[in-house]
C-alpha cells in the first residue's frame, strides 16, 4: 500500500530528527471534593498514537497526558498531570523549545469554582454546582507562539466544518483536526478515527476511516512535509 | 496463617452454594452532554474482590458494574451500567431472588438536572451546572428489603464511624463496611484496603490493612457465618 511505503519512507528517514514536538492526550479531571470530579470522555489513544508516530518520525517527543489506562509508547517521554490548570503549566513548562505541539487532550472547558477539602453530603433536594472557566490551552498557545507549529483537534457533533474553520482563526493554529464524535467508528475509545484537516490557507484534507496509529502516521507525515520539508 | 486456613476451609466447603449474591461496583456516570460528565473517584477493586469472593464461596453471583477496566472474575456473571439511573434498574432486576447484595459502587449522588443532546459550547464567564438527586440505591433495598441480606460501603474523609453507623439505621442496612478514604493505602485505586464493619446490635469489628482480595474473602466469610451457618 502506498500508505505503508510512505510511512516507511519518511519513518526511515527521520524527517522529524532534530525537531520537539509536544503533545496532549487524554481527559483532564476537575475535582468537586476528595470522591467526586468532573470529566470528559477520551480515552487517551489518539494522543498516544501521535505521540507514538512522533518519534518514529524521529522527534524528540513529550506527551503531557491526563488519567488514561494506556502505557508510555517507546521513545517517548511522558508527563502525567489531571486537571486543566496542571495541563497548562506543563505545556508552558515545554513551549518555548517545541517546534510542533499537537494538543489532543480532552480539556475540560469549566472547573468547579470551589473544591470542597472534605467530601460533600448529600442534601435533598436539587443543587447547583458552580462552575468558573479554565484557560484556554490552545488560545494561549496561539497568542504565545513565535516559531511553534501549532496544532489542534476538534471533537464536535455538529457543524463540525464551520466549527474547525472558526477555531483555526480564533486560536491562531496552523492546523485543526475536526473529527464527528457522533460518527460511527470516529471519537472516543474507539481504535479508529475518521478526521478532516484544515490549515492556514483555506487548506482542507479528509482522512478515510482507519486505525488512530495509522492516522497518526498519515497526519503527521502530511503536516511535516508542508512545514519542514526543504 | 489462621486467614487462609479459614479461607480455605470456607472456600472447600463452599457455604454461600445455593445463594444467589448480587454486588455492584465501580463508579456511574452522568452526563451532561456527549463529551462530558460526572463522576466519583472507585477502581471497582473492591468491589471485583468482593464477587470473586463470593463466587469462590460458591454463591450464584452477579456483579452489576459501572465503566471500570477490570477483567470479569472467574464464575461471575457482569452487567454492565453507566449510570446512576442504569445501576438501580439493574439491581432492582436481581433483587427479589438475591440472599445477600453488596453495595460497593461509588453511585453519583447528583445527576445534571437535563443533559444537553449536542455539545454545550463554552463562553465567557462562569456558569452553573443544574444538578438533582439520583436515586438512593440503598435506601431503596432497605424499604423493599424481605429476606435478603443488606450490606453498604461507607467511603467517608471524616467523622467515619459516627457517619456509618447512623447509615446502618437511615438505611435499614444489616452491615455498613466503612472506610477512610483519606487514610494512605485505603480506598480508591489502592489494591489494599482498611476498613471496620457494623452491624445491627451494636456489632463492630475492624480489619487492619491488607490487600482488597483478602479482605473480601475474611469480608464475607464473617458475614456468611453470622447469617448463614446452622
Amino acid at each position: 500500500k502506498i500508505t505503508e511505503l510512505v510511512a516507511g519512507h519518511f519513518t526511515k528517514n527521520k524527517p522529524l530528527k532534530g525537531k520537539k514536538v509536544v503533545v496532549t492526550a487524554g481527559p483532564t479531571r476537575e475535582r468537586i471534593d476528595p470522591v467526586r470530579f468532573l470529566t470528559n470522555f477520551s480515552s487517551g489513544k489518539m494522543g498516544y498514537a501521535m505521540a507514538q508516530a512522533a518519534a518514529e518520525l524521529g522527534a524528540d517527543t513529550t506527551l503531557i497526558s491526563g488519567p488514561v489506562s494506556l502505557a508510555v509508547p517507546s521513545g517517548v517521554k511522558r508527563i502525567q498531570v489531571e486537571s486543566a490548570q496542571q495541563m497548562l503549566e506543563a505545556v508552558l513548562g515545554e513551549y518555548d523549545n517545541a517546534d510542533l505541539v499537537v494538543k489532543t487532550a480532552a480539556v475540560a472547558d469549566y472547573r468547579p469554582a470551589a473544591i470542597a477539602g472534605q467530601k460533600v453530603k448529600k442534601k435533598e433536594g436539587n443543587s447547583v454546582l458552580e462552575l468558573e472557566r479554565t484557560t484556554d490551552i490552545l488560545q494561549q498557545l496561539g497568542q504565545l507562539k513565535s516559531h511553534q507549529i501549532l496544532i489542534g483537534f476538534a471533537a464536535e457533533t455538529d457543524h463540525v466544518a464551520q466549527y474547525a474553520k472558526a477555531k483555526l482563526e480564533r486560536k491562531n493554529a496552523d492546523y485543526i483536526i475536526a473529527n464527528d464524535v457522533s460518527a460511527d467508528q470516529a471519537g472516543f475509545d474507539h481504535d479508529t478515527n475518521a478526521v478532516t484537516v484544515y490549515g492556514r490557507g483555506e487548506f482542507e484534507k479528509s482522512f478515510p476511516v482507519m486505525p488512530k496509529k495509522e492516522l497518526a502516521l498519515e497526519l503527521l507525515t502530511l503536516i511535516t512535509d508542508k512545514e519542514f520539508a526543504k
